[in-house]
């Protein structure tokens, strides 16, 4: 299509203009009415963006509010989730929530209009309210439009001031630049104050400009209680195609309430009646506006997904030497057959394997560079428009530097799929900023969560492939260096499944491991075996959920000797999750050595770390046998 | 003093550039030396910044290479912390470390040169490794250096360009801009080659100046290979009191090793040993040069540390509600009367009470805006300097978002006090995306966390000063809401400890609570004991450690009958903590109901949402009853 005759720059007139105030004066009304209500919300947050959003959502928002799951509907993400009273008044609005939903349930236990926008409502795509999330999110939904779905919709996000603080806004503008987003506009709701006080730069709009230009992104300054200046930035917005805009709009936090206006310690406040009640007069009182906005062109997008794509997933001998990073990278480029899997990596393809991805299918590959915040929120945005997005990088940093990214995307209870190489001490010599040893524990508290820890290649290419199939957020931790294949190409590793070696009926005590610790239990296994002790070794390839049924038979069946060895803190890990499993009203009988990494690691190689760690085959045999000298 | 008559600007000699130009030769020699007999390692990385660091350590660092703690000394931090390489090369040079040590043990098991350069080595201020962190540590620095020990000491970063990717070094240099910080140096190693291909930028020199200057900074660019343009880029780099300088250095990936200069695939490889022989020859063979560092002039930190600091804690009637987030500001407000007690927000003062500790100690308050991650780097720099540094900020934004800086501040070992206000579904109406409910499984997965959880005023006052001499990462969950204060004010609360209520002979069931769940245990007891059974109950406000003593003689005494309950997600959290405890050889029998956060809040109030979430009293009383009945 020809942005020049888009349905929104046709020139507009002063009674057009008129309605859009009278629209604004009411998408205020309903702020204050409602947060008023509530006792709590952020209305002045509202009020301050209340004419940008009047104006946007007539005339340039593109959108079908019939049906929210258009493929070719605008996007709008309020990443300033606070404002949360506009939003629902833009609803109302436009017809899909009515008037008592809005006044009465917002921020009431049970109603869908929460504090915070959620992914509840047909109409929002990702959760916010943790700032500095909706842009970085909405760069994913752009990177989408333009490069999978080829189709011409426009993402709009609303921002805060305050939230320009956070570094992620900036690795979002960068993306949106390198990525020539021009289908993406961040609207700045620059009204100087934030939480607790002024912001860094108050009003200083051409602060913000000089930034926003040197990350490559197109600049436009404007009055934002100016409808005019509004319609004309938004028009310029969409002219782009080679760059996001960043309109960046002077506001007045409260505008229409003067006894808040421009005022410190409003934030976050419900308007008190008394003041809410001549305000709301003043403001022309309830009102039932209703406004339609323009519809989006037909379209279709250019990937249909094909369930039914024949994946024929890389075959290994057994005993062979494979690294599990390897056999992600073997598996993620067997399962670019299905057309809807999209792959992005934090500049370390050549590491996690993600790179061979690449090279099968690069137009779905995505290179977020170092800046692992963007990887997860692209991977979010990018799986808002329905795609099987995986995000890699080493363990430590694809998890720990966003994790707050990875918490908001269970909020949203998006799906993403996440793998992680390069985990525990096993990695070597690079030391311990390197080592992922507290992941498990962090992705294992996520809402949705699924974490996965496979020890040989074939299971980890079959994981990848479920994973493709498994909602929510899934994590797959892998290891760096190369361990014997231990099952055959056609054994099945279902979601909430383990492993068990050796069982029999006279087993004395289970070795329970996880990845690299799995060679390390079986390697005692044999050792005691060759003293004439029989220990069943679990693979706890799906650490959450959790084969609790096994778990708890093996008890029963060693006299609850149980040693379990990771390559992780002691914390919060597998030794917790095996123990969250069995801890129950009828909790079997244990008797648990549990072997973790403590202390801070150093370099080294990998077997000397492991040893140093106390959890290779050597400490497992030790811990075994003081189990069986206590209870023989 | 006059940065005019500084010690390192006077002109230098064309001899004196030979000496720099051999010196340079032996950093990169050494470099490759090290990382070829280690078989890995970064030597490129380290290459195209020898000459920077040549000129750097020989004529502008102002150090006492014989009293690494000399409070005047500057400061020099490898943000690429890959770069180790070059960074020991420098030891070497200026004779801290010989040469056996450095080409012999370099990442080696038991060595302290380990692949990334942690504290470990006294000359180390902070681990790095995890990209985007050196210069935000760096910028704490800075400040500590500026406004609270008012030396003239400067603080030295070297930067990677991929590094520049990362939202957090933005964060950095904004937050150097806006405290003006001209003690502050960051030199870019602009080298256009990541890890895995070309930079975003590559070399597009203006594009970095564009940006840097945007932030506030002033830009430098060089060629990173011209010894007089560097030695004149750090000269003009101390020219100016009030703000950051960048220095935008072009230079060679591998310069001086010709076969992988300039080329891809050469990050993080050693140089086989054919290529190192005849580069290492080329470039004049090993050589056994000594520079020295000038010296600082003397001075003393302006703020004296006073153990005997006469500290007032807050007094409270027993009953009285008060919230924790409260009493956590009405201590720390008690202990500004220690002068090195510092405490920093992240623009949320005003909830977390961090506001009065600004009003009592304007000087020692800093404020960082929305950037946690930014929030927890300066926390962390003030504390390289040996301050008392307490960051507050809501738990979930707190904790999650900077959480790989909190995960680095456990490999530096630095100590720094956490306090996260508004955890859990107890906040209410905020809404899902504003409730920590993994805080307490991530935190205590980081390497030196102590993780507290007070459930009333006094507990937490007394804890909060307990924090102020705990090593380590200590991290205090507080709560919205107010509730009743339960202990008097000379309560002592040791770290390890717990605090055990209605403890009896004939006790049936013990209840475990933390922080707004001991309430409603509290509550719960009280109602069983109207049905004539007798409840236990156990405040855990020490989580990590925890008083596993106390917890075993508990089960002993109620035959393993437990309920925990806690505002977490069920993984990782209380319940996980509890359980590793007991979990030994000899774990004692157990019968466990553990109530938990499950599935995602919503709004509502946070009666209602304890309720909906199974935490509330009449869920624990329930829970009791049905191990009485299971076990009677």
């Amino acid at each position: 299509m020809n942005p020049n005759q888009s349905n929104t720059t046709e020139p507009n007139s002063p009674d057009q203009y008129a309605a859009l105030g009278a629209l604004a004066a009411q998408l205020r009304v309903d702020s204050i009415r409602c947060s008023t209500r509530a006792g709590s919300g952020h209305p002045t947050s509202s009020l301050s963006a209340a004419d940008l959003m009047s104006v946007l959502l007539s005339r340039h928002l593109r959108y079908d509010w019939d049906q929210p799951s258009l493929a070719t509907n605008d996007h709008l993400i309020f990443s300033k989730g606070h404002a949360s009273p506009l939003l629902y008044s833009m609803y109302r609005a436009v017809g899909v929530i009515g008037e008592d939903e809005l006044v009465n349930t917002y921020r009431q236990f049970g109603s869908r209009l929460q504090g915070h926008p959620t992914p509840i409502l047909p109409w929002v795509d990702v959760a916010t309210g943790s700032l500095g999330q909706g842009l970085p999110d909405a760069v994913g939904v752009a990177l989408a439009g333009k490069y999978l779905d080829k189709l011409p919709f426009h993402t709009w996000v609303l921002c805060g001031d305050s939230e320009m603080a956070e570094g992620s806004m900036w690795e979002a503008l960068d993306k949106a630049a390198y990525y020539k987003l021009g289908n993406l506009t961040a609207i700045i709701d620059v009204n100087r104050l934030g939480q607790d006080g002024p912001t860094e730069f108050e009003w200083d709009m051409n602060r913000y400009a000089q930034r926003v230009k040197a990350f490559g992104a197109h600049a436009i300054i404007i009055d934002g209680h100016d409808l005019t200046a509004i319609d004309d930035a938004l028009t310029r917005a969409r002219s782009n195609p080679e760059q996001p805009t960043v309109i960046l709009a002077k506001t007045i936090k409260g505008k229409g309430v003067p006894e808040v206006e421009n005022k410190n310690g409003w934030h976050g406040k419900a308007i008190p009646a008394d003041i809410a009640e001549l305000a709301i007069a003043a403001l022309g009182g309830p009102t039932g506006l209703q406004t339609t906005s323009p519809l989006p062109d037909p379209g279709t997008p250019a990937i249909s997904p094909n369930p039914h794509a024949d994946i024929t997933l890389p075959r290994w001998e057994i005993g062979e030497k494979v690294a599990t990073r390897a056999a992600f990278g073997a598996a993620i480029t067997a399962l670019a057959a299905r057309p809807d899997v999209v792959v992005l990596d934090g500049e370390v393809g050549n590491s996690t394997h993600a790179g061979e991805f690449k090279d099968a299918a690069p137009e779905r590959f995505f290179e977020m560079f170092i800046s692992e915040q963007q990887l997860i929120a692209s991977t979010i945005g990018i799986s808002v428009r329905g795609y099987v997005a995986f995000a890699s990088s080493f363990a430590a940093f694809l998890i720990s530097r966003p994790f707050d990214f990875i918490r908001m995307a269970g909020v949203s209870e998006v799906s993403i799929r996440l793998v992680g190489t390069h985990a525990g001490v096993e990695i070597g010599q690079d030391g311990p900023s390197q080592m992922a040893l507290e992941d498990i524990a962090a992705m294992r508290a996520v809402h949705t969560s699924t974490v996965l820890y496979a020890a040989d290649a074939p299971s980890t290419a079959q994981l990848i492939r479920t994973m493709s199939d498994t909602s929510g957020i899934s994590y797959l931790r892998a290891t760096r260096g190369a361990y014997p294949v231990l099952y055959g190409p056609d054994e099945q590793f279902p979601i909430g499944g383990c492993k068990v070696h050796h069982a029999g009926p006279d087993d004395g005590v289970a070795l329970i491991g996880a990845g690299v610790t799995v060679h390390e239990c079986l390697t005692a296994a044999r050792q005691l075996a060759e003293a004439g002790i029989n220990a069943r070794v679990i693979d706890l390839y799906s650490i959450k959920p959790l084969d609790a049924h096994t778990l708890r038979r093996t008890c029963l069946d060693t006299g609850g000797r149980i040693v379990i060895a990771e390559d992780h803190y002691p914390q919060g890990g597998i030794g917790a999750a095996v123990l969250e499993a069995l801890a129950s009203p009828d909790t079997p009988e244990l008797h648990i050595k549990h072997l973790a990494v403590k202390g801070l690691p150093t370099s080294g190689t990998p077997a000397e770390l492991l040893d140093a760690a106390g959890i290779s085959a050597r400490h497992i045999t030790a811990a075994a046998r003081e189990l069986l000298q206590g209870n023989p």
